[in-house]
């Protein structure tokens, strides 16, 4: 048991869930040392969601709202942080949610598929190896994706992933919103929306923003969307970490 | 297999390494994660040693060399890293090597100390639980130490060590080199000499240093550590922090 009253609390509760994920078999051994730069790079922005973070979440929930087939992927990692949020955002957002691992087998992807319908979410995409499409035909365990999900999707949700997929999800003219600690990463350079932020703290902000945002008009969702510059977006985390590396100096 | 020409290799390699010990169970999982953190710092620093680090390893050779006991600190995170050029550096500077586990337990003792006879380093200290004191009579799994070793040392070589097992020892008049990619971690801002660097890099580099400078008078050596200043290491390891993100601005 972790004291509630030790300074790195929140950081070792989910260093636990990701331990627990890896026991449980359905996170690679590489999630969790993926967990570990996660970490490195939350303390470098200082552990929390900077302002210029709410302002990539606030466009992202613009932006699936104003999808016909949004879908959020979901990983070991995701899996293992936030699986209530991610069920509760599809919800409100109505939206779809697919397995896409990069460390694939039958067995983790049978084991995350069990932990969302013990939650209640049965419709989990990305489960049948056999029905698998490559997105633009190219022969890579990094392009599948289910028909009816992230194959005809046309925004995709992608926390915690791989800069190869991201490129040929964004390839493939798709709208793609990551959330990813590392402002640096090709993940990140390449998405149309980079949150640059701890999905512990993204996810569960989307669904307040989202409660919110489903009852505008369509032009004001594309008004929010049309003024963000994911340019000035990464800019401004580079930005963060100076200012949180600033108080060691 | 990793193909040679990845852009990653090196760094793909040692997480291979560590992956390995976790398997052979003397890495604990926490250890993995530790790695991961390791990875974001390595790449903030642009992977590879700055002359800011390189100043930091002459004096931290020059210091082990004037030590009248001088002791190598290994974990499982180090044994999977550079179990080969810890011996080499032992015999160099004429050292000890004591095993000190955050999660300690006898079977990752046993492993380890297994792998450094193997290795034919057969005296490594720290193996026997019953024989081991604790540094201040502190109460404390983070304090104990064996008698001809750690706790009767004058400078000890403490590579990817948590925060308050550094306090400790610094408390106890000891100089603590420490190794770790982070500036800003408390062992970091704890050690005599911080070596913000990669232990991969940092250990074959103190080999090489030694073979010069211990043909050198005490007066010559004393110098080096006299001209040295952790506090301007420190921030010259944040600098070359904004040097590497700056590229990507």
């Amino acid at each position: 048991m972790i004291p509630k009253n030790h300074p790195r609390y929140n950081s070792l509760i989910l260093r636990e869930k990701i331990k627990n994920a890896y026991k449980l078999g359905y996170l690679a051994d590489s999630g969790m040392i993926a967990h570990g730069r996660g970490e490195a790079f939350d303390y470098l922005i200082g552990e929390k969601t900077s302002d210029n973070s709410k302002i990539a979440i606030e466009a992202s929930v613009a932006m699936i709202l104003l999808a016909e087939n949004p879908v959020l992927s979901v990983n070991g990692n995701t899996t293992a942080l936030v699986i209530d949020d991610i069920i509760k955002l599809a919800k409100e957002i109505n939206g779809k949610i697919e397995i896409n691992l990069f460390y694939r087998t039958k067995e983790r992807v049978d084991i995350i598929a069990n932990l969302f319908k013990e939650k209640g979410w049965e419709n989990i995409l990305g489960t049948n190896n056999d029905e698998l499409l490559h997105i633009n035909n190219i022969e890579s365990p990094r392009s599948t994706a289910s028909k009816n999900g992230i194959y005809n999707a046309d925004v995709v949700l992608v926390p915690l992933e791989d800069g190869d997929r991201a490129e040929i999800l964004v390839n493939s003219r798709k709208k793609v919103i990551s959330i990813d600690l590392n402002p640096m990463s090709r993940t990140s350079k390449k998405s149309t929306i980079s949150i640059i932020d701890n999905v512990t703290r993204v996810i569960p902000s989307m669904i307040e923003i989202a409660k919110n945002l489903k009852n505008k008009d369509k032009d004001y969702l594309k008004e929010i969307v049309n003024n963000f510059s994911n340019e000035d977006n990464l800019k401004g985390s580079l930005k963060t970490i100076d200012l949180v590396k600033g108080k060691y100096k």
